[in-house]
C-alpha cells in the first residue's frame, strides 16, 4: 500500500501478510494526498529497471474503472492495475506493551550468531524462532533445532524499564531475516539512526528504526530450557585456528559419506595435533592434521559436518576453543575474544 | 581416465560419454607410467579445494583390491576408489577425413553469434546443432529453432584443402558449448596456440587446440535450407542504438503478458521515433519511445520479447539495423559495422 500525505510531503509503503508487516516512508513532492495498493513484485521490478531520475505516480480516482496507477519516468509511461486501499489491513500496534532500545550493532550480532541455528521445519513451532531473554546485565539470543544450540549474549539494552518479571519472547526467524536486511540498510545509509526501538507484548513485537518499522507475531509455546544443557565443566579443551579448521572440514567433507555426513576428530595431546578423518564406503576417504593446543586425554569423536561448519562460520574470531567431555556428551565451541557466543553441538556416534 | 607417461613426463586426462569426448594433457613429474580411472566430479571437487602446491597421486596396482588412488597434498592425504583403465573406451579418431584450420577468434565469433539460436528440444534433431558450411570465401555458422535464425560469416579457414564438394556439417550445441569454454581457456592462457585444427568426416569431428582435444559425433539429417528464408529486399529500415533498444525492451517486458510475451513496435517515420508498447490484460501496460533513423512507411509489428532480446544481446555492435517488409514477413536485424551476423526473427501476429 502506497500512502501519500500532502501535509507531511511523505510517501509511506506498507506490506503485510497478516503475520509479518513492514512499513517504510520517505520524502516526496506530494501534490494531493491519497492511498492505493499495487502488486508489489511488479512495481518493484519496473522501478528497479528505470533509468536514474524522478518519477511521477498518478492515480485518477475519478476514473470509472478507478484502479489504474500511471507511472511516468524519463524512459516512458507505465500503467499498473491495483485496488483501492480501503481493504488493506492496519499494521498491528503494541499499545500497552513494554519497550526496549537496542543498538543496531548489538541486535545485528545477536541475530548473526543465532538465526542460522533455528529449525527450518515449520512443524517445530517455537524452534523456528529465536528466543530473546532480558537478563539483569545482558540480552540473550538463543536458537536450537534440536541438534545444536547457539546462544549469544550482547550488551544490555539502553533503556531497561526495570521490570520485575523477566522478559522472554520467541520471534519467528522469517521476520528476523527481514530485520537483518533492514539493519544492513540502516548501517549502510548515512541516516543518524543508531538504535532500534522494540515495542512488545506477549503476542506481537514491533521493531522501529528511523523511518522503518517491522512488526511480527511472536511464537506461542514454552521455549526449551536450554541453559541446563550447557555443561559447566570439561575434561578436554582444544584451542585452534578457526579458518584452518573450517577449510580443512570443508575440504575433507567432499569425501564424507553423503548419508551420514560425519567427520571424525582425533585429539592427540602428546603431539598437540587435531586429526580429521572422513570415510565414505565404496568411494574413498581422507585425513588431515592441524596443530592445536590440546589439554586432557586423547579422544575420538564424530560430528555432523553441516552443524560443525555452520557454527565455525558464525563465530568469526581468529581462534576458537572447543570444550569436550566424552564422545557422547555435548561439545561447546566458543570464540576466543570478541563476541560472547556459545555454540553447543551433539557428537554423532561412530559405528565401527 | 588419467594416463601418466614416464617417457614424455606428461599426464593426460580423458573424459568420454560415447558422444562427446574431451582430452587434455600437461607436464608432471612421472616416476612410473600407468593409467587409471577415477570419479570425475569427486576428483575435481577435492583438487579444487586443495591449498596451492604440488600434489602426488599414487596407484598401488599390486594391492589385492587394486583400485585405490592415493592423493597426497600439503593439507592431508585422500584416497579415492576408482577402476582400472582397461574398460575405458578409446576416443574416436578421424582417420581419412578432411582438415581445416581456424583462428580461435573466428571460431569464437561464429559460436557466440549462433549457438544461442539452437533448439534446446532434443526431439528437434539437427536443430539442436550449429550448421557449418565452408563457402568459397568464408565459413558460415547457422542456427535456428524454427522461430528465429542466426547466420554468422567469419574469415575463411587458413588452410582450405580446395575440396571440390562443399563441406557441410551439423555439430551438437552441447559439444560446442564445451568448445567455447576451451576457446576461452586458450585465449586466457599464455599458450602460443592461436588456431584450432578441425578433423572430420560425415559422422565425427575432432577439434584440436594445443594440448586440448574435443571430439563429438555430428548430427545426421538434412539441415533446413535457411538461406532462401532471408529476404533480399526490404520496404522499411530502422537504424537504432542497440543498448537503448535492449534496455527499453527489458524494462517494458516486465509488463508484457506472461502468456504470449509480445512487445509491439510502432515505426513513426515522420517523427523518426520507434515506439514500444506492451500490454498484459488485468495487470497493466507500458510504452516507451526511442529516436531512430526510419525509412519507409509507418508500421505496427509484434515480436516475441525473448527472441528479440537474445538477438540484440548477440549482435554486440553499438548500432543495429532492422529491416522489415510487412508485419507478417520475416524481419532481419544486423549489426552496423563489426561482425557479419544476420539475425532473422518472425513477427508475431497482434490480435486486436
Amino acid at each position: 500500500m502506497l500512502k501519500a500525505e500532502e501535509k507531511t510531503q511523505q510517501v509511506s509503503l506498507t506490506a503485510f501478510d497478516l503475520s509479518l508487516g513492514i512499513q517504510t516512508s520517505f520524502d516526496a513532492e506530494i501534490l494531493a494526498s491519497g492511498e492505493f495498493t499495487l502488486p508489489a513484485k511488479l512495481l518493484g521490478d519496473i522501478v528497479a529497471k528505470l533509468p536514474p531520475g524522478d518519477l511521477t505516480l498518478e492515480v485518477d480516482q475519478e476514473d470509472k474503472d478507478g484502479e489504474i496507477a500511471t507511472l511516468t519516468a524519463s524512459s516512458g509511461r507505465y500503467e499498473i492495475r491495483g485496488i483501492g486501499a480501503e481493504e488493506f489491513p492496519e499494521l498491528p500496534m503494541v499499545e500497552d506493551g513494554k519497550t526496549l532500545s537496542l543498538s543496531i550493532e548489538s541486535l545485528g550480532d545477536g541475530l548473526k550468531g543465532s538465526l542460522f541455528a533455528t529449525s527450518p521445519d515449520e512443524t517445530k513451532q517455537v524452534l523456528t524462532g529465536v528466543h530473546l531473554t532480558l537478563l539483569t546485565d545482558c540480552l540473550e539470543f538463543a536458537a536450537t533445532d534440536g541438534h545444536r544450540l547457539a546462544v549469544v549474549r550482547t550488551d544490555s539494552p539502553e533503556d531497561t524499564l526495570g521490570e520485575a518479571e523477566p522478559i522472554e519472547l520467541t520471534i519467528p526467524a522469517r521476520a528476523l531475516r527481514e530485520l537483518e536486511k533492514l539493519l544492513f540498510l540502516l548501517q549502510g545509509s548515512k541516516s543518524a539512526t543508531e538504535s532500534i526501538e522494540l515495542y512488545f507484548d506477549t503476542t506481537q513485537i514491533v521493531f522501529q528504526g528511523g523511518e522503518h518499522r517491522l512488526t511480527t507475531r511472536t511464537l506461542e509455546g514454552m521455549y526449551p530450557s536450554y541453559r541446563k544443557l550447557i555443561p559447566q565443566q570439561f575434561q578436554r579443551t582444544v584451542t585452534i585456528d578457526r579458518k584452518l579448521l573450517m577449510t580443512s572440514v570443508e575440504r575433507i567433507a567432499v569425501l564424507a559419506d553423503q548419508k551420514n555426513n560425519i567427520v571424525k576428530f582425533n585429539l592427540d595431546s602428546e603431539n598437540q595435533l587435531l586429526s580429521l578423518a572422513v570415510e565414505a564406503a565404496d568411494v574413498g576417504s581422507g585425513c588431515e592434521s592441524i596443530s592445536a593446543q590440546i589439554s586432557g586425554e586423547d579422544l575420538e569423536i564424530g560430528f555432523n559436518v553441516k552443524y560443525l561448519l555452520e557454527g565455525l562460520k558464525a563465530l568469526q574470531s581468529s581462534e576458537v576453543q572447543i570444550q569436550l567431555n566424552t564422545n557422547l556428551s555435548p561439545v561447546i565451541i566458543t570464540p576466543l575474544g570478541g563476541d560472547q557466543i556459545t555454540y553447543l553441538i551433539m557428537p554423532v556416534q561412530i559405528r565401527k
